[in-house]
């Protein structure tokens, strides 16, 4: 463990860094006022809940990686903790600005600045929403893949490497990045490649920077892989009578290698969540349900639907339903995405939070896993649903709790956590680390993989400006910090 | 850059080493026969020539994780250089002991640890070929796509990050590996990550560790993703009247998003190479072809050729055929697969040398390139062919040279790499930077790029022990060692 960072943030300090930040980004786009700084902290999907004093001092709005490599500087020089923000949808605490000090906000870094349709590659700002990109490259054919959070930036999907439900078919945000520039937290301005589709010139550091959760830099502009939108997509609906054999049968049709281009489940809280918000037409059956999508030729497709419908089969299917045309495939697969919408209505006071948090499992595991956390959400009395991408062997619950509720909830999803890392699967599988799952990242890896992380926080990062303390502890925690 | 490493490599402290690691792994496995010796320095397609003291005083043969572990933990409190040996099929230098010291040979760990079926993933052990590993898969119906060099070992498709002509398709070694564990310069081992499909669990490592090329640690155990055998497939030819047209029509197919399995382009003189060399009984079109290769269902795959048989059209095509049945198929990829075999076959002397080297560019630029470099090796009079996994923007030369040719050579290898650069491609696609490319990495990515490189070198192997100086020097080179 290193010593306690340095951090300076004496009134003096901050009041001379502002300076030269006003006269790196013009008054406009450098606030102290405390509404705005309170907006910095949290939200209300966040799991973390931030402690009062966790606030920016100043929150900064640049326009280039030129003022994001100057801005830096003086934070380096003064010694000034920094929090990246984007879309600020992630889940685990990463934006909430635990050290004071500087948040930067790339909301004004929204541009695409070169789109290569011929060579199936985009540039853009950390700023660019992925649904705003999506739309803007409807009218080439071409798409980008990964699908998270609504909302979501280039930036923060960079840094969580984020995924959703395209990544059974088109994997990761870690497949779909080609190149990064970022600043390092001495300011120094980095490219980690150029543009072809495959390299091996050194050290992959486009990778070291996907899922580093704003830890070891600060990426200012991104080029993203492309591919051509899917032709002739469609989706199917199958509930089962348990939610082991949904699970089974999703794992059954990951083993089979049938081609999907995604395979989603919804448990029986979930879907009964779903016909009461009202927030889709459809009424569904309230059973565990697997919803497919595919993609490919109509026979191709044809072909695909009739290896599953056999597999469901198996798995005492009860129904099994296609979208007829493209709106109601749009429905069906709106009513997967409004999920978490859903479960938000659940709230009986507005003082209720809702936790949603992830893990996953070696894809054999997943009946098992899934089943039992389902028995344990339900003996608990809270509510609670269960969705996921379970092609990758990956799935959420989404609890909804008052203040009372809170410690049985920790306790839930700790036993959903411990469940995953016994099966050899990981405490999260898409949303990250952050500040609430630091202390599982030991028992999953091992104590001597996170000193190798830590190694390469230091090497990057030796005052621990960026996110301090997140993903890994940099000091000895206080023995009531972490769990057994 | 930082101070010359102080390796010991005097005979006591050798010599003391050496009842080390006879204690530890027995007289067999410990070498120090000359002739042993030299058979570790390089191999006769390798591009880096080693000088004659670039020999290792030792061999070691372990054969387990702990036992790497005992042999790094005595190199590094002995300051032993160390270098990594797996298949010794790379090109640029990696598996010369340059330091001398002590070279691992990593044979005797060759072992399938586990394969998990149902979760499709296998652990192996760093000594296991691909194509042993595909024989011992193919009774379950299972594979694993990257295919590199034949005798390539997964610990060196590993350090390299390897591909081949799956990558179109499948992606390359990168996508591959779920997790590895990784035996570091001071004999810590850690596991990069547990065995699900998808985890955001902390940075990276998995990813750190692939294209290190034995620089910042030594992989002793790797879980492999595995995916379904692909069924039909099947093998088209095509021939075309330029290799700027074969190489559009290439270019034209990836950016239409045609699903083909595989793409490689040899061009005329590869062909003909092809033809005198009596390697495959057909007799081919002596000018630039396309191999492409499809899989999936009949009648997907058939709507896949004519569109591509519609692209090749724009490009005048000159001859197209299919392979009729899978021993056809068989023969016309063998083909492909057998250019190094039959360029090697073009030497005139025993002397004379193969330089293979790579590059990769975005794919509207390969047209360009593989024409201007064609036209150069034509005008210098040297012997080369072209060949290359063009759906990547990816293509070897392969030229065959005496030693008054060794200039020319080297010139025409650096205007095509300078040509890769300038066109934001890379001075390697896949074979890794190892000695010989090391001086491109500051052009292609930038001087601080290359510097952030070295402080991950320098986090994880600060003394310098594990293949030093290659991929990035870490001392200032002497002014003759570095061209333009």
């Amino acid at each position: 463990m290193t010593k306690p960072p340095g951090h300076d943030k004496s009134p003096e300090n901050l009041k001379a860094a502002l300076t030269e930040f006003i006269e790196i980004l013009g008054q406009d786009n450098v606030m102290t006022d405390h509404e705005i700084m309170k907006s910095y902290t949290g939200s209300d999907w966040s799991s973390y809940v931030p402690k009062e004093n966790e606030v920016p001092a100043i929150v900064l709005n640049p326009g280039s990686t030129e003022d994001v490599s100057r801005i830096m500087k003086v934070c380096h020089k003064r010694v000034i903790p920094v929090t990246a923000y984007a879309g600020g949808t992630s889940l685990e605490g990463h934006f909430t600005a635990t050290k004071g000090g500087v948040s930067i906000d790339f909301q004004r870094m929204n541009q695409i600045v070169a789109l290569h349709k011929d060579d199936l590659d985009v540039v853009v700002q950390p700023g660019v929403e992925w649904e705003a990109l999506n739309e803007e490259l409807a009218q080439t054919g071409l798409f980008f893949p990964p699908d998270p959070g609504r909302g979501a930036k280039v930036g923060g999907m960079v840094a969580t490497g984020c995924s959703g439900t395209n990544a059974y078919y088109y994997g990761t945000m870690r497949e779909w990045v080609l190149s990064l520039v970022v600043v390092l937290a001495d300011g120094t301005v980095i490219k980690t490649r150029q543009r072809p589709r495959k390299s091996s010139a050194g050290y992959d550091l486009t990778k070291t920077f996907i899922g580093n959760e704003g830890t070891l830099g600060l990426v200012t502009e991104a080029t993203l892989r492309l591919t051509n939108y899917p032709e002739n997509q469609t989706v199917a609906v199958a509930s089962f009578p348990s939610i082991h054999s949904a699970a089974g049968c999703a794992s059954a049709v990951v083993r089979k290698g049938v081609h999907i281009a995604a395979v989603e489940l919804l448990d029986d809280v979930q879907m009964e969540t779903i016909n009461a918000s009202g927030l889709t037409s459809h009424h569904f059956e309230e059973s565990p349900t697997l919803f497919f999508k595919f993609s490919g030729t109509p026979s191709g497709t044809q072909e695909q639907i009739s290896i599953i419908k056999d597999l469901a089969e198996r798995e005492k299917v009860k129904t099994f339903q296609f979208a007829r045309d493209p709106d109601e495939v749009d429905k069906l697969w709106g009513t997967r995405k409004s999920a978490l919408d859903s479960i938000v209505q659940r709230k009986k006071d507005p003082s209720d939070r809702v936790w949603t948090t992830d893990v996953a499992v070696p894809i054999s595991r997943l009946p098992d896993i899934i089943e039992e956390t389902r028995e344990d959400i339900n003996k608990s009395g809270v509510v609670g649903g269960i969705a996921g991408h379970v092609g990758d062997g990956n799935f959420h619950a989404m609890l909804v709790f008052s203040n009372q509720e809170q410690k049985l909830v920790e306790e839930l999803i700790h036993r959903m956590v411990k469940r995953a890392i016994e099966m050899e699967g990981t405490c999260t599988g898409e949303h990250g680390i952050g500040l609430v799952k630091r202390d599982y990242l030991p028992h999953e890896v091992g104590e001597s993989t996170v000193d190798a992380m830590r190694k390469m926080k230091q090497a990057f990062d030796p005052l621990c400006l960026l996110n301090c303390d997140k993903v890994i502890r940099m000091q000895v925690p206080k023995q009531e910090e972490v769990s057994e």
